[in-house]
């Protein structure tokens, strides 16, 4: 038997004593869970100390031994991370909708987790214990696969969650961990569908992309955010600027940030010179159509490829559109479903974006920064959904969950329809 | 340009459209799609008994026949369907849980529809409509692909039903139809995932096989149905009798029939053997474990094939169980996760049950017949799901659509967190 199946198949089983499980079990588990990793801290370093040698000896770049990288903060974060996932309500068993059909049959719906969650993901070890801690609190068993050069740290977290877990009653096999360093392993992972029911691919787009290819388990897909910020003839300028600089420059390498701002042409020659001048100092690069060109001294002329390109960097693409449609219909081609945002003092014109823009969040007047399941009051998030179905933006708890039928009769039969 | 991704890229452009569309412009366009159907009943009549004729020239058997048969009365009550769609409440637009956040932001969610629906089904006909009435009220456009021997017929509703939306308001393009023989065609469409947010395959398990593996669009399953009634030792046998029978015999060929029976040593020599004479004479061969085989006259020595068989048929297998536990294991092993039920007088087991059993559909104490989306109260149904992401069990006008964040700022920006 295989790695994969090995570990998912014990997923399977501890997850149905998990899926049973009340609160206060599970947060127990938790708390034990942070008091491991705090315990630890001096080996778990030590172990990721040798790890991010290695990648640094192989000739990995900067950013990437940054995400590879344990530190005492990052770790103590980890820790207050599971005990703010143990405050959240629980969302398992809650029974809503229950009605009484003619017949007399009570019907509701009862949510319950998923089950076995596969989580695929790249170097970033405390992924680890923050996707181990939803998965639990939402009654899930996980099995994990993390980047194969992060193997060690990863594989000495997922023993130390598991052990600090089950000490506390929770079911051995409940966090599975795929030590493999072979890539064969993540689509057997997506095609276990016996035991796994659903997979989270997180990482970048070749990933997610191989993962959807192989998969027969459903996937919940987190893809790129390509996030558009639009200034609406009827925008309050100095509010638009605000905004707009925030969605940029406030942290430019994460999915949220925007990449191509859209101005309407009535207020274009009045908002963006001194916007670019702002963006100069900033130290962005603005890749633009012609007419911002025309108004911003030092632009870029944007190539077809900008308008696709997420920079995740100090890079802009702008474009003068001349109407609210032309700007929708930029979105529409080009957007990747993250978020979008319009800025606009005119009401019917935000109720109209609201509605007839795609994605898993829509903005009025407001950074596309704050597409994050904590700041949208979810508590905490596994990432950011593109998809349609199951999930749409953050994935909370109640994403790592599914409702089914339950029904209370008193004898009752179906009768025949002819 | 192949003929699916043709279909389907015009599809998606109608969807952006219909998206935004009242409900009052779609309502208008079902009723004109009952009245085209009433219109063109002749002609309907005419080319599929042409097909008919077909399939039984190639040696169809006589199930198959009847499912690509259009009859007057099937063309009514598919035509009263689509009347009747039009009369459920549109999900559409329903803004939930709006919260003002800490920093001012107004965070809610807005129920939308899911974009472009493919759905791969096989020889019946009356699913062409059923499934575009559903679509087109949930406001999403569609990609159908039929069973070739049904292509002519499939064809000819597609393009009647399509024109009389089109003539009620409804963009162009929103009902596609892919008119190819080529078993290629479903893989093709399983893999544009550019254009189509959701797949639906209903038919045999090899078709639903067939088309997980190949897909990179999400898809929502609707496998076989192994249903299993457990007669608990505290159950009202009378009432287990009379919900046991149903379950069975009432309509044995649907996915909600019974399959399994399981009964508790401490009531199966009561229960099992008038059960087992009832049975008999309604004409179900009874395959029993060597416990129902002492009890019950007659009885086929069930296999271990027997657990895992879905019959669709008088056949019913029946197993005595040690214990309430060994009933749920069994069901926990053997159960496709469509419909299970306990017959209980026992509330504290009854309320078990519904906890640790893993399925849509949960009953306790009426026939797993009752699983579909009318008598749930849903309306109407577009199949099963027996797949935990996005929708299990019946699947409604709700599971046809899914949520997106919308957010009102005036000018918030995230701060910085270091």
């Amino acid at each position: 038997m295989s790695l994969a199946l090995e570990v998912a198949r014990a997923a399977k089983e501890a997850a149905a004593v998990l899926a049973t499980l009340l609160s206060g079990v599970k947060n127990a588990a938790l708390f034990g869970m942070a008091a491991a990793l705090r315990r630890a801290e001096a080996t778990l370093l030590e172990v990721n100390a040798a790890e991010v040698a290695k990648a640094r000896a192989a000739g990995r770049g900067a950013a990437f031994l940054d995400r590879l990288t344990l530190t005492p903060g990052r770790l103590r974060r980890t820790a207050e991370g599971l005990e703010a996932v143990a405050a959240l309500p629980d969302p398992v068993g809650e029974i809503t909708d229950m009605r009484r059909r003619p017949n007399g049959l009570l019907v509701g719906r009862m949510r319950v987790p998923l089950g076995v969650i596969g989580v695929i993901y790249e170097a970033r070890p405390n992924v680890t214990a923050d996707v181990a801690g939803l998965c639990l609190k939402a009654g899930n068993a996980v099995v994990l696969r993390g980047g194969s050069e992060a193997l060690e740290t990863n594989g000495a977290l997922a023993a130390l969650l598991g052990e600090a877990a089950a000490a506390a009653g929770i079911p051995k096999g409940w966090l599975g961990f795929v030590a493999s360093p072979d890539r064969a392993a993540v689509s057997e992972m997506a095609r276990l569908d016996r035991y796994i029911d659903c997979i989270i691919p997180r990482g970048g787009e070749d990933l997610i992309r191989a993962v959807k290819a192989a998969a027969t388990v459903p996937v919940l897909a987190h893809e790129k955010g390509l996030c558009h910020t639009y200034v609406d003839a009827a925008a309050d300028l100095a509010m638009a600027a605000e905004v707009a600089f925030n969605a940029k420059v406030e942290r430019p390498g994460v999915c949220n940030a925007m990449e191509t701002l859209l101005v309407h042409e009535a207020v274009a020659s009045a908002f963006l010179p001194p916007f670019g001048a702002r963006l100069k100092a900033a130290g962005v690069e603005v890749r633009g159509c012609p007419r911002t060109a025309a108004l911003v001294p030092g632009v870029v002329p944007a190539s077809d490829a900008d308008w696709d390109t997420e920079y995740l960097d100090l890079i802009l693409a702008v474009r003068v559109v001349a109407s609210y449609e032309e700007a929708v219909a930029h979105i529409r081609r080009h957007g990747s479903g993250l978020a979008e945002a319009i800025l606009t003092a005119d009401h019917a014109t935000a109720m109209r974006f609201l509605r007839e823009v795609d994605a898993g969040a829509v903005f009025v007047n407001a950074s596309t920064r704050f597409t994050d399941g904590g700041e949208f009051g979810l508590g905490a998030e596994m990432g950011v959904s593109t998809q349609k179905l199951h999930a749409r933006g953050p994935v909370g708890l109640a994403e790592l969950t599914c409702t089914k039928f339950v029904i209370l009769g008193d004898g009752q039969v179906r009768q025949s329809q002819r």
